[in-house]
């Protein structure tokens, strides 16, 4: 079983990538990442910053280089599948320590290191949507007289194909997931907190071998669980209410999410009905995934559906989000997408109804094949009544 | 037992940043906030980001608002004391969602909503270590013509003196963190990975009534015990190498966290040798602060301690940082802080110590007294062999 990604991949993605800038006639590219958003780096190199943020400078020829902070170097050697490392002190943490006396580089340094003192003239930049603004600026002002260019399409492109191996990794993230959702349900009850839920899902998800959550873990229940995002609090359960749980795992840097809506004690007509059409929809959008198909044409047979059952006004968002090293990445399933479905994306189906008072959300990832779609997770796909 | 900042709070805390606001001529402030560096919005709202950003934007008179993304509105509404609260695009999440149809706000419609049409012409800003480029270029584009001063320094003066309110969540989350400890050292045996500890200790958190971690934990064994930033593995434990434990919950917004090296099986004299002198040297810390003490002279003498000791190489950084909101926050102490501590800053006293094969960290947190320090947390400050 494997439980990461191996060097070589990441030396092919380093080379699709190297191959790419010389098509586009750029002399390298710079890939940010954070804690909360590690994706890009973590692609690159499978460093995940901590506390710090990080880098990673791909020259068209040549090594590439991972950039991190002053405090991250043994860390970063310990997990870095990129073996040139350099640190500058705009990655470092948001309490902005000085560090006297270290001696650090600067993005003019390192650009110079990998051009072999020719200069960078041309660089593609991914992370745009991430990016602090210390790294930022001292890019800019590293750049100044050459030309800085978006290139976030690249990784994405990449990205949305998954490999085996990757496939591997989320298919493993998603069962532990299940497991996880399997011991939250087998220990639930009234009374208990939205946060002690969380507790038994951690528990078990670490037990089982995941690295981390995949994402911050949802227990929103009554009015919370109207939320799209949210965050569990001390509320205690209550038997009659929508619980909405989305427990997911992440196994090699690849996340996971399966979300279900359950109900302690007895279930009202009404929020039985809601939770039905919810699951019909999430049913639905798999029965008309395939590879081949116009992704918009998912989103508006999803949105007919919901809007002929009745509740078209309880949508917020389309229904599907990519998945892969974060929870939600691109390409997004909307009813304005102009993309096709391909073979090796991967998705989290993710139904969400929401009304004033309650919310629903049925999630589970799937893979794009010829045929249709490969699920994930499939764990307990009923009105959960317990 | 408070487990939030009261609403009265938080508008004290707005009242505040309008008097300054007031005194340097500025027309507005805003506060930047993220997923995992949520501190600014935090503290003038107690909204908590997730997936997407935020930010709080305060008049220099009348309401504050909250500015959120497209889809934490109810969450948002759940959970923010700022009642009035608006949507801009650029909070989005980073899979970058388009929502085709949703209406949403924008910052030039915000600024015109709170000067009633005079246009924000000087805004005060808070956030540069942590705002994404999207919201960054947003908000230039929006003060083009006008003036954008950055003014990290109001929130970072405010934050760093604790209110009764704010101390009694900082002894709670470390009285849970201490707790935790306990559950890992009653537990903990030769054979289990790093990422089972870590499920061992959010399990018992989040019984005990925390939010969420305070930070990402660690649990780093043998070579990954030197890493000053670090992730936990699949590593297996093993008798006889150091282990790093540190261990931290967060309650109504505030992190705190408990770090102590241990050893499973028989302790080798060099690795004993090693952890007494961090232990020494964190008592020496907190033997030396005192309200009216300057920083610097506390990490020049811990400095110095631990060189007479032999182990002045083995200093990464100044022995300790602020703690409140952030597990690691303004203000640090190292050699060259020139400020003066005073009474109910928050401290971290942090002594690392590391050599290429091994590294150990003692950390507990402290409130500056006129008299000295009160500790949140002095669980088994002793060699824990177990």
């Amino acid at each position: 079983m494997i439980t990461e990604i191996p060097k070589s991949e990441f030396q092919e993605r380093v080379q699709r990538i190297q191959q790419e800038l010389a098509k586009r006639g750029l002399d390298a590219l710079f890939a940010f990442g954070s804690e909360a958003e590690p994706q890009n780096v973590r692609y690159l190199s499978d460093y995940w910053p901590a506390f710090e943020t990080a880098g990673v400078l791909v020259p068209v020829e040549g090594d590439p280089v991972l950039i991190i902070g002053p405090e991250s170097l043994t860390y970063a050697q310990s997990r870095s599948k990129i073996e040139k490392i350099r640190q500058i002190l705009e990655f470092r943490e948001s309490a902005e320590p000085e560090y006297p006396g270290k001696q650090l580089d600067t993005f003019a340094s390192v650009f110079d290191e990998i051009s072999r003192g020719k200069g960078v003239k041309r660089l593609g930049w991914v992370g745009y949507p991430i990016i602090v603004a210390p790294v930022y600026e001292a890019l800019r002002r590293a750049m100044a007289g050459g030309e800085l260019v978006r290139a976030d399409d690249i990784l994405i492109e990449m990205r949305k194909v998954k490999s085996e191996n990757e496939l591997a990794l989320m298919r493993r993230a998603f069962q532990i997931s299940e497991q996880a959702m399997e011991a939250v349900l087998n220990h639930i009850k009234p009374g208990m907190s939205e946060t002690q839920v969380v507790g038994i899902a951690q528990a078990k998800m670490y037990e089982l071998g995941a690295e981390y959550e995949g994402h911050p873990l949802y227990v929103l229940s009554g009015r919370n669980s109207a939320n799209a995002i949210g965050r569990p609090t001390a509320k205690k359960l209550v038997e009659g209410e929508i619980i909405q749980l989305n427990i997911g795992a992440r196994v090699g840097g690849y996340s996971s999410s399966v979300g279900r809506p359950i109900v302690l004690g007895r279930i009202s007509d009404d929020i039985r009905k809601f939770l039905q059409v919810g699951l019909d929809a999430s049913a639905k959008t798999m029965e008309v995934m395939r590879a081949g198909v116009p992704a918009r044409d998912v989103a508006l047979a999803v949105q007919d559906f919901i809007t002929q059952r009745g509740y078209g006004d309880c949508i917020l968002y389309g229904p599907c989000h990519g998945i892969g090293l974060m929870e939600c990445e691109h390409p997004w399933i909307e009813t304005n997408s102009d993309y096709v479905l391909q073979e090796n994306y991967t998705f989290q189906v993710d139904c969400f109804l929401y009304t004033p008072h309650y919310g629903a959300r049925w999630e589970d990832g799937v893979r794009v094949t010829k045929e249709g779609v490969e699920p994930f997770s499939s764990y307990r796909r009923e009105i959960i009544v317990i």
